[in-house]
């Protein structure tokens, strides 16, 4: 089966509407997903950036936030702007990996539900347990682990594994080939990239 | 009829391809267009940018020259970097201006197939005077035109009003309702969006 790995950052905007759509989008061309949170601040700071890109660059920012709106309105998605923006998403990121592959979508989105569509901060034990109790998942042993020493570096290695991919933001679909598709925009060329050069296909063509 | 302005620069790797299949996308909708050299130096300049951000950030400027590869394979287009990376396309932009509307697109269009499809420089007089024959306009007295101060004093105006606009780069459609749509992959969703919004379309409904 054709694969494709999907990297986002609770921070990120575009992430937001990416997270909601990509996993139809894979089951449509028969391409299994595996959620890749990471963390863009050690992206930013190779490039010199100490903030969002949004906020250094105001007439950038002010583009993407009309852009959004349009992208969202277009999927009958809410937005509501998080104060402040971004938010700090470390906490989000590591119970996200955390928890296992198949539970990681539907908590995912609960969060970026609650950020950028109701506009809540995702910065707290309280409200990140209370989005892991949504999903069905116990938050008390969940929040435990996700500080753990071992939690802490996976998340680390899983963005060093961002950077020497070649990220250049976030959302990201890469696939086994190699190539790396940016943004939400790119979502649906990603995942036929990855059905067509699709590596297990072509060992079982031959 | 509905319209839109398309704005382009000619050191833009991305307004290849737009520029290309703009006219095409814009004519199916029964939208006009008016096509706006102008240059993003002001605008880049303004964001404390001296350089193309493509340089001047190494990781999105990898991104991007593999995401034109895989944009222009998908169109049939040649890609052929040109060297140096940006060109300076200020003379181009003048003699873009200087044209009528009507001879504008073609011309424009062989600009980017010269720069972007056969890595020609694109920032001498004989250069863009052989450009401009091949569209069947005579080079002499338009190259002089181009240069004369009022033309100068145009693109100088047309930059500021790209600016003013909010434009955060290039390509970019504007539409009569004050929207902005940056990017290749936005020209549908700009066109759609003119059509739909078209001010001339809604006073004969009335």
């Amino acid at each position: 089966m054709a694969h494709a790995e999907f990297w986002y950052e609770f921070a990120s905007t575009y992430s937001y509407p990416a997270a909601i759509r990509v996993e139809a989008l894979a089951a449509e061309r028969g391409v299994a997903l595996v959620w890749r949170p990471f963390l863009l601040g050690p992206l930013f700071a190779g490039q010199g950036w100490r903030d969002s890109p949004f906020n250094l660059y105001p007439v950038k920012g002010r583009y993407m936030w009309r852009d959004l709106e349009r992208i969202c309105a277009a999927l009958g998605l809410p937005l509501t702007r998080p104060e402040p923006f971004p938010q700090n998403s470390l906490l989000a990121a590591r119970v996200a990996l955390a928890l296992g592959d198949s539970e990681r979508p539907a908590f995912s989105r609960a969060v970026y539900d609650a950020e950028f569509g109701r506009g809540r901060s995702i910065d707290t034990p309280a409200t990140l347990g209370a989005l892991l109790a949504d999903v069905g998942v116990a938050p008390a042993p969940l929040l435990a682990r996700a500080v753990e020493d071992s939690n802490k570096a996976a998340l680390k290695a899983q963005t060093a594994r961002a950077v020497a991919l070649g990220l250049p933001g976030a959302p990201c679909l890469t696939t086994a080939d190699g190539e790396v598709f940016w943004g939400n925009d790119r979502l649906e060329q990603g995942l036929d990239w990855a059905r067509a050069h699709d590596p297990t296909a072509q060992k079982e063509r031959r």
